[in-house]
């Protein structure tokens, strides 16, 4: 299983590192402590779903110079050792004792002096992920030192993605493009949605992707509800509009697109929107380019929208995407992040198509230097009907 | 979709609610905070893979008297506005000048007195799913009220299932068990372990899986390296121990045991090991009674295989299950929580077989006043053979 756990040859993950210990000399940090699975796998490639269990904290040490360590269960060992990391360092977890907090006191401490910083993602989108009572008893052990917030530090790196990540990217997107065709053949007036849900994770899986963390969707007259409930027993109707959104995962990297389907001839309300919304994305595909906001992004998909008689939905009409399903920056009117060549985004309008129904579109890509590319393979201008 | 949000009726949540009240007037909590999936799923029935984006936190507070209250993002609103909850707070997320915290300040405020106590899980197996900064600027604004260690409140009852809550997690375990079944049918020599993943999950979403969280395993000769990897492309060789480990969700409710299969006729090195595995279990289930201590689970599942001749594998050797893949106790040496009726637990016991190779066998049972019921059907005694 050697080279499925390491995804990327070490270059990649030095580059990283690389990164991250340039942002760390800038803010003063001595070392970062990353406890995610995303920021893990970014770190070092260790990719395991055994992240599901809540049982056990694991950390990756980066200090300002040198290669990151880990400090992880043993049950990870054999894993962690196929990744480009030498330095590993390992306790039988869980203990009730010490959850490994002596270990990463003593590794940071190696690291840090008594008057240094030590970075831990505390921001937006971030969480810590080990026991608060372990990271009260961390910062005792390890005071005077300080732990400061390295979001930035972290956020900044990871949301310009390499070539490599971006390829990968590319190719969940593929993978979910062709479970998307698959559609028509499952899906029709008189058929449960959840039976909708299970048959596209299915091809989900089919087409080749390794698991699935997410799928949502939606369906019902001139578009759909809300978008985050699981699906119910409830059947397909002709003139319903479905909508299927997927997180399919392939080599540790997401895709998020969906795509809409007219249940029976399209009404005219829902075709029209569907119309507004891709029209909507071409407005702004044709004016992204590094410098641009986040919350520009916002303005000209409402604008958009609004200049072909579309009311925006409300929320953020995109965001980041890569080693989770959703990332940073936001393409809301607050976020004023300047996107930067090789960030993988997400654009999302949405639209409402009467009271309490809305419908989303949602298409990946990738900006360039000089405009962007693709990464989902675009959308159908006019919405697809699925008549049997 | 409403009856799928809901999941069980109100009065099963409102029993869960007085539960953990009853513990806060015990423990002096004014309110208790809840942020991750699994405990918000547990108080309110709010079930939705939209966790899987890290974007927004979300909030449960619970009151020492009275109903929950939901501060959560609006995209969120519909979706828990089908549960029990009446009282359903809103803000617009990702607001990067103020995330929810306000909101969740003010609720915090209209339930704490200004020497108040907020419970919030902060021991083993938990973590706090928000950011750290807006985790300290609740604090400042919310002083001198102080945030306490709400573990135990939380844990004492959680781990005690309702006869509803077994019967979901039975009903998972029969998913999982009918799509072992399927395993014959696609696993065989030549078969590369990804693809063997890849169907067993298909076969989970099948046989009636919501999502498949958790897929596990390993194949190699009399045992495997270790059960967390991810699968990679080297296909099953005669002569291998191969294992499937899942945790599998319906309805919010997980099951976690595996199967063993041996490719070709079994070696007697893993025919021993797997019976030796399966007689553990067997003297497990005759002795297991409420009272019974964590720890005494791992010492008779030890000494049973040592009995047999047979090495145990380090680490531990089962725990709790349920609304999440693994739940606390531990069998290990170190848990001394004392076994109480209604837990719903898994049997993990796992043994040495040769250098670096371990077999594990997986159960999931439910503690009871006189004994132990099975969730998952019993394993064959006989580790069975796929030959073609």
């Amino acid at each position: 299983m050697a080279e499925r756990s390491i995804i990327f040859p070490a270059q990649e993950f030095r580059a990283r590192v690389a990164r991250f210990q340039a942002g760390m000399v800038a803010e003063g940090l001595d070392a970062l402590l990353l406890t995610t699975p995303a920021d893990v796998f970014y770190a070092t490639g260790f990719l395991t779903r055994f992240w599901e269990s809540p049982a056990r904290p694991w950390f990756v040490v980066i200090p300002q110079a040198g290669d990151p360590v880990a400090v992880i269960p043993s049950i990870g060992a054999a894993l962690m050792g196929r990744t480009w990391l030498g330095d590993i360092r390992t306790w039988d977890a869980p203990d009730p004792r010490d959850d490994g907090i002596s270990l990463l006191a003593d590794t940071l401490a190696g690291f840090v002096p008594a008057t240094g910083n030590i970075g831990l993602p505390m921001g937006l989108e971030t969480h810590l992920r080990m026991p608060l009572a372990d990271y009260a008893a961390l910062r005792a052990r390890l005071a005077p030192r300080r732990f400061v917030d390295a979001t930035t530090c972290v956020q900044r790196v990871r949301e310009v993605k390499s070539d490599a990540e971006i390829a990968k990217v590319r190719e969940t997107c593929t993978i979910a493009a062709r479970a998307f065709e698959r559609v028509p053949g499952f899906a029709h007036a008189g058929q449960p949605l959840r039976d909708v849900f299970r048959d596209f994770q299915i091809a989900l899986l089919s087409e080749g992707a390794d698991w699935v963390s997410y799928v949502a969707g939606g369906a019902g007259p001139d578009g759909y509800g809300d978008v985050i409930s699981p699906a119910g027993p409830e059947p397909l109707v002709q003139g319903d509009v479905l909508m299927l959104d997927t997180g399919a995962v392939k080599d540790g990297y997401f895709c998020d697109f969906d795509r809409n389907f007219a249940i029976g001839p399209a009404t005219d309300t829902a075709r029209r929107a569907h119309a507004a919304l891709w029209r909507a994305t071409e407005d702004v595909l044709s004016i992204l380019r590094p410098g641009v906001c986040a919350c520009d992004v916002h303005r000209t998909l409402c604008e958009s929208l609004r200049r072909q008689g579309a009311t925006p939905s409300g929320g953020r009409l995109g965001h980041g995407l890569g080693v989770t399903l959703t990332e940073w920056p936001s393409f809301t009117p607050l976020d004023e992040t300047p996107l930067r060549a090789g960030m993988v985004l997400t654009l999302e309008p949405g639209c409402i198509t009467r009271d309490g129904r809305i419908i989303v579109h949602e298409e990946n890509i990738v900006l360039r230097e000089d405009g962007v590319d693709l990464l989902s393979p675009r959308a159908p201008a006019d919405l697809p009907e699925i008549i049997r």
